[in-house]
């Protein structure tokens, strides 16, 4: 052991993949560079109204601490949200949480303990495996192909990765960062390996109403594996408020609660006045998130139409489709997605306009693949997915000229 | 491995020590008994206005993530309040966190390894420990006695516990749960102490100004260990704004907050409103905490005077004058200070009121230390503390004759 340096879980975190990019991205934005962000996973969309007149409307006289397992007020709220997406959770089977990823930290910190092995389908969200690397875990990644739209692989592919130490399976449905939507089917295949197998089930819904062909089917709502389920999911996405902090968590399973309430008691609670404001939102929430899927599913198909467009004059591409949330995965005919996103930034301008992406293989845990894919969020309007879908196609004409050795 | 099991981590985590208690007094209060609150760590005075003023002039239109790193205008409110205490951290030498409890979380986790131990003088804020559980580390306690008044031991006292996994030691100054506040003598032993030994100091200084015959000297201008010092704040009780969660980690070692800012980013961002609304508060500190100072040293005085005014009659009690924060701890002439708690909620009343207090066992690490102590938390104001003390005074000789076998 050294003395007086950070510890090694530290250390061995990865940052945001993005990170570096959104710096550079700030340096041209300083010299005037007009930059068209398709790396956020945060809904461009107002707030909801409501929110902010509740939040107005706050009269207790001291912000005290709100119980550790949320609000009164706001668990059942999350009761009366789940009921009409025909989820069942009681009140006190939810604990309010920081958040989605808070309630994702303490359920992989209820379930794992060190050297336990946690499965999840890769590419996925980053800071999974940084609750891994803080808490000890393996991240054991069954990995996922754009070639079949990032749907499930055959059972025995999941099979060959249980182990003695395989405690939990982490299953993202609608995906971040894939927005493949899993069919009713795979939510039960993926729920039959884990009844087989005896691993907990988390399940991270928080985009659950943006599927556009077909609604997600919760795991929530699988019978057979309800006292393994916990469902992780938050205020963020679907009322525009991923800065009001509000999540919960959610199971069945009483043992599993008795426990987790102990770690969230050692956080004390998540902002008083947020946990309130959202109450209003989660009992009314078709009425917030209804107009914003529409508008999600008109620029899924702009950025789509957008993508097929450049297919016809640069091969090589290699994209589906997505189904859901509001991000999509494109293979490109190049072999470092991170030059190319950088080089984008420092180098490529139309109209004094560039674009910021960000590279996939970030959301890989396998070394190797997702090199030369890249994800897109399309969290802005259509007239500028339209603008910038011409952009990348130009910038991938100019690209390919430029660095004919770093292309397919 | 068991299979469908919650983690032993969790399993090992333990409950609040005063949570039973609170349920106890729940259903008290449910049958019109009204219960005096001396188990509460948060102040009773009211928010300050402004901060509600400033909630209400939030004016962006997404409620958007802010950066893991706090909102640039609240890491600089800190920077400015730390210069009013005479503290020099820049603003980007501070990281926005959610209460100070995270502060303290991250610090644990960014600077320990599994297996790594941390000194921590005992009694404690029993959350420390429980990051430990979460963790995999281990919390070494170093007993402070109540007969001096829980001031430090001889240094060689503190040696003794030192091994070759010691990385770090946490001091809380001045201290939840005794209300001690350490002179600037012991603050620069424990600095000289962690100098030798190539300790990481944990700094938790969230009752700093709450001194009431001397102001605690900061960890944080000791020179010598000032690239080792990590300092926790929050917002909490200065401004009574325990449900507003925000929190300051503070650090001059670079290489640390390059690290500890990666663990911040897995939890994504402290709530955006309430970073904002903080602003106006941390600027003008002094003027909101100013004037409860006076009545918390006001309200001291009553309880050590009621205190006093119980040992005239009752022999064997054992307490010191609290010097800063709002507890005290007594020891009372009984054997289970837990029986004696439960048993003024269930069965004591006077006027149909009875005292909710907190044994003080559960701030303890080592077993069998503080089993005949409470702890007394003033956040209430002087009738009722006159009242309750009076009230304690005619329950400790109720029990006395009630139970002698379980009397000293």
């Amino acid at each position: 052991m050294q003395k007086l340096k950070p510890s090694q879980r530290a250390i061995n975190t990865k940052p945001s993949p993005i990170r570096g990019l959104v710096n550079l991205a700030n340096i041209q934005k300083a010299k005037g560079v007009k930059v068209n962000h398709f790396n956020i996973g945060q809904p461009d969309f107002p707030t909801p109204k409501d929110f902010f007149t509740e939040v107005r409307k706050f009269k207790e006289k001291v912000v005290a601490y709100a119980p550790s397992q949320g609000r009164a007020e706001t668990q059942e709220a999350w009761e009366v949200y789940f009921k009409s997406v025909g989820i069942n959770y009681k009140a006190e089977e939810c604990i309010v949480t920081l958040g989605g990823v808070e309630a994702l930290f303490l359920a992989h910190a209820a379930l794992l303990d060190a050297g336990d092995e946690i499965l999840i389908f890769e590419p996925f969200y980053p800071y999974y495996e940084n609750h891994a690397d803080i808490l000890g875990t393996k991240v054991v990644p069954i990995s996922l192909s754009i070639k079949n739209g990032f749907h499930l692989p055959p059972e025995k592919e999941m099979q060959k990765k249980v182990t003695k130490r395989t405690k939990a399976i982490l299953f993202c449905n609608p995906s971040n960062p894939t927005g493949v939507v899993f069919t009713p089917q795979e939510v039960k295949t993926v729920a039959k390996f884990a009844k087989k197998n005896k691993l907990w089930i988390i399940a991270d819904e928080v985009y659950r109403e943006y599927g556009f062909e077909r609604a997600a089917l919760s795991m929530a709502k699988i019978k057979e594996v309800q006292n393994q389920v916990i469902l992780t999911d938050t205020t963020s996405k679907r009322f525009n408020l991923c800065g009001g902090r509000v999540g919960v968590l959610a199971s069945h399973n009483k043992e599993f609660m008795q426990n987790v309430f102990k770690l969230a008691q050692s956080r004390e609670s998540v902002p008083t006045i947020e946990q309130l404001a959202v109450v209003k939102l989660l009992k009314n929430a078709k009425k917030y998130y209804q107009p914003t899927i529409k508008l999600f599913k008109e620029r899924r198909d702009a950025i789509y139409h957008g993508l097929q467009d450049i297919a016809k004059t640069v091969s090589g591409l290699t994209f589906q489709k997505p189904e859901g949330a509001f991000y999509i995965i494109v293979g490109l005919p190049i072999k470092n997605a991170q030059h190319f996103s950088e080089w984008l930034l420092t180098d490529f301008r139309h109209n004094n306009t560039t674009l910021c992406v960000s590279p996939a293989a970030g959301f890989y845990k396998t070394k190797g693949l997702g090199l030369n894919e890249i994800r897109l969020s399309y969290v802005v309007g259509i007239p500028i997915i339209k603008e910038s879908m011409l952009m990348l196609k130009k910038a991938l004409s100019e690209y390919q000229n430029k660095f004919p050795k770093l292309c397919k």
